[in-house]
């Protein structure tokens, strides 16, 4: 069963904008076991997406289009499926019903959003005016929603998936685990995975040292067991979040154990604070960042000596362990994160190369743990892989004792 | 002259990795007059990719195809390129020795990577090790560049771009200008365009209230006609910065009088500071935040007063006023910037709804401006929407003399 995406709109062909809905549905389709083999974007252009959905809907069975479904006079993607269709256009009652209930009488584009193509059901949209539309074969779908993100991903998930899986779901049911692993590369989990998961499909979705991976298999038992060999090798990179994100698990495990947080700040610039204050209850276990971004603030805030800074420099070992030791003077926190390091792209030396970063992690009253780390790429890539090895470090030794 | 792109890579398709790559080329190609009519993503597979260029090579004269260069098994770009043309593969000596010369003699992709078909001229490749390759005709071009962002955005402008202008150039020349607008809407700049630019293509870029606005003619009197207009109505706003981002502009005034900056952040969790030192050079006038993220952080370190914070709040434009003078009390700062508010999703109430900020703005020994922003939308948005509406407010403030 092959599925093709089209994306419409002007503004992706004018890079305005980042297709972001094509790797959303195709990542979620994956997770189900459905496979997109093409996408394509077009202009809001009527025949241009005419000529497409024809060209699209001759070689696969489903189609989900996104975008140019809205009311004003650059969306044609209505139209469009109309014409394709030989369908004239109808008003629908439940449509103009839900957008009356949710934006009262005066919706001055109630009437052209509750028309559809005659052959079409609607999916509403819950967050914005334009539903879906659903034309539904026995053996083929074209499926077109609209192209704001957070309108169309909750109107995929909770509509067009479950419809693909009651209508041409696989005969074999498909079971799918997925497992979120820090402080580890997408080639150690290949590797270690190579040849061992001839029945199981294997989805790994890397990003600066954490991976998510997906298995999916119609052979539960095989899935089971790989997914039992991948935590037995890996447990203590191991962690457990709805969204994927290590800083949401770090969230619920200080809450959990009423501890609180504080970090502080160089080479992150602010960047550790804003990761972890992303989530939604940061308030809760998070007390705040001193971002030392000065030798002032440094000896300021966190009482690093003037003398060490002289001596072993900002981007040490030392004012790593120092900053961590201040911030558990000036705050009352439980657990503590110091990062000191060169983001470039100046400012490295022989010995001190752009992306030497020193992380220092401690809990209070305790000796501390500092790791160098040598980190290649750009400056946005050095803040960022440091935030991940920063938390990375933090999770293994909170959870499960590990010092890299 | 009509240009195609074409993405190669299971991952796209596997929703892995969102496709910056189109966007980027997209804008690129906007910026020089030329207009994108279709990008389709394919996977890695030699003859659904020779399908692909036999399809998109026959309807659109110049085709760019980013994904599948390098020296792995799952990399056909190159092969298919060849099978499309009919021609042989050969070892180039000038790849070969770029790559040895960067790379060292032991490079084993070295024979694999230096292997081109024999009617494709190699375009060297600065950062990784694949080449890229041009199908150049008289009237037609198949341009095939690496996927690794780093490596093609740097081919793409320094190579193909002035390779496209010299053979494919429109007759008449076009020129192109852009300005950089903060506290605005792209509506706001739309209206006052509207009716006045026949002869002047207009690109606007937005995104939470800046605007870059690229205005493209071959007639250069209505070109600086529109301009100055555009400048003319909108002085207060304007901002220059080669990056098109305010906080690099920031940096430049900052350095060039000679003054330093501090932030005080609550609600915005670090991202004030994060935004701020993504620059290069920050750490020329930028001190430090102190991200006050808890009451506690706000009345030892700000020196916030606790009567205030419960009598007003740590949502109010007292706490706001507090956590600034407290910034000047611990930092030499000469500017300052304090952010208070509510993120979200939770926290919010009648009088002081989700998205209610205040930032407070001011210089050492001056009343500071107090002001308050109702922000709609998600977390994150309200995150990253109060960090522009403070940079704006500030560089309006300091440049301008305008308080909003």
């Amino acid at each position: 069963m092959t599925i093709e995406l089209i994306s419409v709109g002007d503004e992706l062909l004018a890079g305005r904008i980042v297709n972001t809905n094509a790797a959303f549905i195709s990542q979620q389709l994956a997770e189900e076991g459905w496979e997109v083999l093409r996408e394509t974007t077009l202009p809001d252009d009527l025949s241009t997406l005419k000529k497409g959905f024809e060209e699209v809907c001759g070689r696969s069975p489903i189609v989900i289009v996104t975008g140019g479904l809205g009311p004003t006079c650059d969306d044609h993607t209505r139209a469009a499926a109309a014409a394709f269709y030989g369908c004239g256009l109808v008003f629908d009652n439940k449509v103009a019903e839900d957008l009356t209930r949710r934006y009262g009488p005066d919706l001055t584009s109630l009437r052209d959003q509750a028309t559809r193509p005659e052959r079409a059901e609607p999916l509403l949209n819950a967050v914005g005016t334009a539903p879906g539309l659903l034309f539904s074969k026995k053996d083929s779908a074209l499926i077109l929603l609209p192209g704001v993100p957070q309108e169309m991903r909750p109107m995929l998930t909770n509509q067009v998936i479950p419809y693909l899986k009651a209508h041409f779901q696989q005969k074999k049911k498909r079971f799918v685990e997925t497992l979120h692993l820090c402080a580890i590369t997408e080639s150690e989990i290949d590797t270690f995975l190579r040849g061992k998961a001839e029945q199981v499909q294997i989805g790994l979705y890397p990003g600066y040292g954490m991976v998510n991976l997906v298995l999916a298999s119609t052979d539960l038992a095989a899935l089971k067991k790989i997914k039992e060999e991948v935590e037995r090798a890996f447990t203590t990179h191991l962690f457990s979040a709805p969204s994927g994100k290590l800083e949401e698990a770090l969230l619920h495990f200080f809450v959990k154990n009423k501890k609180r947080l504080a970090v502080a700040e160089s080479c992150t610039g602010g960047s550790l604070a804003a990761v972890l204050t992303r989530i939604p209850g940061a308030s809760d276990y998070f007390l705040g960042s001193i971002v030392a971004y000065s030798n002032e603030l440094k000896m300021a805030q966190l009482r690093v000596s003037a003398d060490v800074l002289e001596k072993k420099g900002a981007v040490s070992a030392e004012i790593g362990a120092e900053m961590l030791r201040g911030l558990f003077q000036v705050t009352t926190a439980d657990v503590g994160v110091a990062v000191t390091g060169i983001a470039g792209p100046s400012g490295g030396s022989a010995e001190k190369p752009v992306g030497t970063v020193w992380v220092a992690i401690g809990e209070r009253d305790t000796p501390p743990h500092v790791v160098r780390y040598q980190i290649t790429g750009s400056r946005e890539k050095i803040i960022d892989a440091t935030c991940t090895r920063a938390l990375s470090q933090l999770w293994r030794k909170l959870v499960y004792g590990v010092n890299p």
